[in-house]
């Protein structure tokens, strides 16, 4: 594949248009004349050749001379993304699938959506048995972590590469963050800063733990008893406010004042915060969270490059699809920490 | 690189020997005599001349009209293993090694490899400048989980690939054994089985909880929550049986009677039992526990696969030499579980 950020920049955005055309399908066969296109784009011929020379060289289309360039359908690989969340959905999973649609079409895939549908819960999700059953088509779930419905996509016949959440499969596919060496590095931070009775502040499903906030308390864990310091955890418990409320209650119980605290994101944190002031308990001085915006804080952040991450999913997908039968992958990426300069 | 085990069979001993020499330094510029060779062997030349043509075919020595076989130094990469064990090591480190040592070869590395010594604390391991400073050196390091360490190896200019235990430092490469799905699917073993009060046993390292065990119990706990169990762990204490016992009778005031264990560690488990037969307490009906040897055993095991292990780690570093600037790997390889067939 060619990286596409090293192509003159006159035609970029036209390749990528053309592009984008023949992988969902508008293009199918014959490409439009020259003429047309540089119409249609208004731009000189000579840039639009340009622009075909580039996905020629990619292999997308084929010049037969005289006849005009043929999309090569069979260089176009498919891929079904099955998100667990709704449509437009704004926060994490939504912006994760907003990054993989861009970077698709760059890796020659036909793509499809499936959605929870407003009020749908999980386990009545798409059954497996009605998705497309092409052949050459891999499955990407964003944000699943239910080992019944990695069962049934592998007992459909798909092969499976599920991103973010590191799923319990030894069959899946998976790329995901290394949330024991953030936990660690975000607890060394508060460490660092002098900070001695910190707090490790988990998020939950309803009553069921979170697999990635129970590994960054892992990686908390390992980080505080390094330092000969004795670790404490609390989670919220994100359907019932009562309960989270007893859990913070409790947390207090042990000390009436905590340093800081490390908390897995930022809802958890808002929470514990707004505990406080509710309860006229004091405030921790300092604070890290998991976020994965890029927009300035004025909160010391632990960021995940979502761009890394579909990267990744998007190449273990191609893989796949080439070799069916490779040994299940997994594929962790480093998350970076965003301390503001008023902080360092 | 050539898949050794895909050449024919009657060489691949030979091809073995003097690649080993080769990469070890004891055959350095020019090799013996094709007649000198297959006298020493004890092979026809034909036979050695296969043998040679393969090493050729790899790059690692050159045919020079006339003047013989060359060996191509600039091939060979050199990699320092730091062992976290001593020497003669018959566990699980130890093993690692020699499964490293015989793959070396093949991955034209030369190899140096430091152990702790005798009584040395690991805070007293070799410090990184007096390393060998060579250039194009890249450590592997077996075991070791401290921070601090791998900061100075990073310091003095090294690159780093970790095997086996993830350790919390964003710049090191590491390949290690997914145990968030091992936990996971050892503990839906037993819950299949029909247990319900399935108890969680943890290795530590005196007062250190060990990270893999941390991350079982992450596995394990996904799977009970999904079951609509109620997770329930205990920790042995390696250095210290006195707080080991109070730790495991702590466990028998929750319930009298454990349906299975999962266990992080061969030697837990058996101190847990002789626990239960010290204090004449009722042994839990079933277990399970994670173990890296491939001999028949009477018990359900997870076994790693030391040998995939290994091959990531060279792979990865063979990578890192080429391209010192590579974002750091992390990958995790599964485990299989090992049921015997009366237990099916």
């Amino acid at each position: 594949m060619i990286a596409i950020d090293k192509l003159p920049t006159k035609h970029p955005k036209i390749t990528e248009e053309i592009r984008s055309r023949i992988c969902s399908g508008k293009i199918e066969t014959k490409l439009p004349s020259l003429r047309k296109l540089s119409e249609e784009f208004q731009v000189h011929p000579i840039t639009l050749q340009k622009a075909l020379a580039t996905l020629n060289a990619e292999g997308l289309i084929k010049n037969k001379p005289r006849k005009g360039y043929f999309v090569q359908q069979h260089k176009i690989q498919k891929v079904i993304i099955l998100m667990h969340s709704y449509k437009n959905d704004k926060g994490y999973f939504g912006s994760i699938l907003n990054i993989l649609l861009k970077l698709i079409p760059s890796y020659h895939l036909q793509v499809q959506v499936f959605y929870l549908k407003p009020g749908q819960q999980k386990e009545n999700f798409i059954n497996p048995k009605d998705l497309p059953q092409d052949k050459n088509t891999a499955i990407l779930t964003v944000g699943f972590q239910e080992q019944y419905y990695f069962e049934s996509l592998l007992k459909a016949g798909f092969p499976v590469v599920a991103l973010d959440t590191i799923p319990v499969n030894s069959n899946v596919h998976c790329v995901g963050v290394d949330n024991l060496t953030t936990g660690s590095e975000a607890t060394n931070y508060l460490i660092n800063k002098g900070n001695k009775k910190i707090l490790f502040l988990g998020h939950s499903r309803g009553n069921m733990s979170e697999a990635d906030a129970l590994i960054l308390e892992v990686g908390y864990k390992i980080s505080m008893e390094t330092a000969g310091l004795k670790p404490h955890s609390v989670f919220n418990n994100n359907s019932n406010d009562k309960q989270t409320a007893k859990n913070f209650n409790q947390i207090f119980k042990k000390f009436d004042k905590w340093d800081a605290v490390f908390a897995s994101n930022p809802t958890a944190i808002k929470a514990f915060f707004n505990y406080c002031k509710d309860n006229n308990l004091p405030k921790p001085k300092q604070c890290i969270f998991l976020d994965f915006l890029k927009k300035n804080t004025k909160d010391a952040t632990v960021r995940i490059d979502l761009e890394q991450l579909c990267k990744h999913a998007l190449e273990c997908t191609k893989k796949l699809q080439k070799n069916n039968h490779m040994q299940p992958q997994r594929i962790l990426v480093n998350t970076q920490l965003n301390i503001p300069k008023h902080l360092l």
